[in-house]
């Protein structure tokens, strides 16, 4: 008998507009003077993996934090969920207290998440997250139960049901992670639906180049990259790594901070404004939520434009407060 | 051999400014609409105390959080402690992912915070807040490992090592905790040092209406109150409440949100202004932190109308994001 609660399909049998799958996080973000980046010997800017040892020296070493749900595409996957988008998530937990959070925060931003927390191993995975005060974000994740995700986890119904399958480029590194990813990719295409992927961070793109390219080439239909990001998969200037994207991907996105973005297809570029903010307290979150504005317009068939818009839109309500999720609902601005 | 990293203690023999005691919590804050206040059955602007199973619905009705160290008490002693007072403090946490929260943060302040985690019983507790646009916090709290807080937790030596004792009016509710209270400010006042008490809330003070007569009265030198709870306290309106305050307490401090407060004694009224806030986003914490101010001042020997306005700094700083946590030094505000 088919679940009475379970949402209607569309036309094009979708149930979900945009599926994200990546590493499940609780984010601990600690305000901190420029001096505690270099004394405690971060990279500032970046994406660091840490192993418990440092990541009990850092917490021991940051200053109060707050406790908010974070990783990368659930972040993004939370976005849609804001902008009123039908959005579903796959990612791993534990069954703590941090896992509860992590569940809750999914489901209450009206995210179906319904993979099973871990009962064995380490526990929920965390990124502290060092702001300071030009308000970069440095971050350094502890995978903790992030780190079991592996294809068995990936649910097909889940991923064969959404327009958009998004996936984090941060997933990519171990290769239980990347065997999900191609699974996930797989499904989703086999399924006539789009594949979308952010590169998250040169480090990602860096230590794997080669399988990058090829992934990007032969498998991706929506490509999010900040500049640094989309230089180092190309190993050329800006410009040019631009013109490479446009020739073997639909649509790439290129996230440009404060000067906005560029959406480029095949056939045009399109340049995106950035939204004004009064104050920029903490840029976390500000790419995986412009990548949420985006994959909403274009589940939602709306122009290229529009969906650069609504990024900007949502880039620039999480950066006006500590945390990566939104604070309010992104339906609302619009 | 005595501890070579303990502080040296000033003339007077302490090594503290000011050691608080209270219930252990990590805040769980959300932003809802006011229909919410009303379906979710909450009594708006107090703090409900609530059981698991009621925690557990509540949880899951309220929409995406952020989570912050919390505990009226213990807020007041990191505020304290934000000001560069050297700052104690007792409360019991649960061996969990929120109880190391807690005291990281804690001891990230500066705070001197060693209670042991329980190791049995119920999990770390917690304080569901909900705030609703106009900034009003509507507080239910789990007590958690926090109910477990009994005289034999109190720490004699840390104790008589302030020279203030802070006191919240949340404690005084069960019996053990009560006795806890008792022996805390007998421990002080044997050593010679001053017993300061907050209210809390209106339900504290008429669910124990007579022995807190008696309390205030017999040992409280520093109390605080807004203008319901010294109301309720005395039973009468405002301006004779006030007034039986000054004929029983040496120093009362009444808060009066956006117009103020009033420090009063025997010989004087003091009224102190607001200090302006652009927006009020989340007035949790508000009284905690005005106590913060006042209790630093006050154990700096500084005029009542500097405490006040210390008081009124560190409640402006705290209402203007979400959390009852300062987000920045409050010693670079004065």
């Amino acid at each position: 008998m088919p679940d009475p609660h379970a949402p209607s399909p569309r036309d094009d049998g979708t149930t979900l507009d945009v599926v994200g799958i990546g590493n499940a996080l609780v984010d601990v973000l600690s305000h901190e003077d420029e001096s505690f980046v270099d004394s405690a010997g971060l990279v500032k800017g970046a994406m660091t993996l840490i192993e418990t040892d440092r990541a009990t020296e850092l917490y021991a070493a940051m200053g109060p934090g707050i406790e908010v749900s974070g990783g990368s595409a659930a972040n993004t996957i939370a976005g849609v969920a804001s902008f009123g988008g039908r959005a579903g998530y796959l990612g791993k937990v534990f069954d703590d207290q941090l896992g509860v959070v992590f569940g809750h925060d999914m489901r209450a931003n009206g995210v179906d998440f319904q993979s099973p927390p871990a009962t064995e191993g380490p526990p929920t995975g965390r990124c502290l997250i060092v702001v300071t005060p030009d308000a970069e974000r440095t971050m350094n994740t502890f995978l903790g139960a992030s780190s079991l995700f592996g294809p068995d986890d990936v649910d097909e119904a889940l991923v064969a049901s959404g327009r958009i399958t998004y996936l984090e480029g941060y997933l990519f590194d171990r290769d239980e992670a990347k065997a999900a990813y191609r699974k996930a990719s797989q499904i989703a295409h086999d399924a006539g639906r789009m594949v979308a992927l952010t590169l998250s961070d040169t480090f990602c793109v860096e230590r794997h180049l080669d399988e990058w390219r090829v992934l990007v080439r032969e498998s991706v239909d929506v490509l999010f990259a900040n500049e640094a990001e989309i230089e180092a998969l190309y190993g050329v200037q800006l410009h040019e790594a631009v013109e490479r994207a446009r020739g073997e991907v639909g649509i790439t996105c290129v996230t440009r901070g404060p000067n906005g973005s560029l959406i480029v297809t095949p056939d045009e570029i399109v340049e995106i404004p950035a939204e004004p903010v009064s104050a920029v307290v903490d840029t976390t979150g500000a790419g995986d939520l412009y990548a949420s504005g985006v994959l909403h317009g274009l589940s939602q068939g709306l122009p290229l434009a529009e969906c650069g818009r609504l990024g900007s839109i949502a880039a620039s309500a999480v950066i006006g407060h500590t945390g990566a999720r939104p604070g309010q609902s992104l339906a609302q601005l619009t």
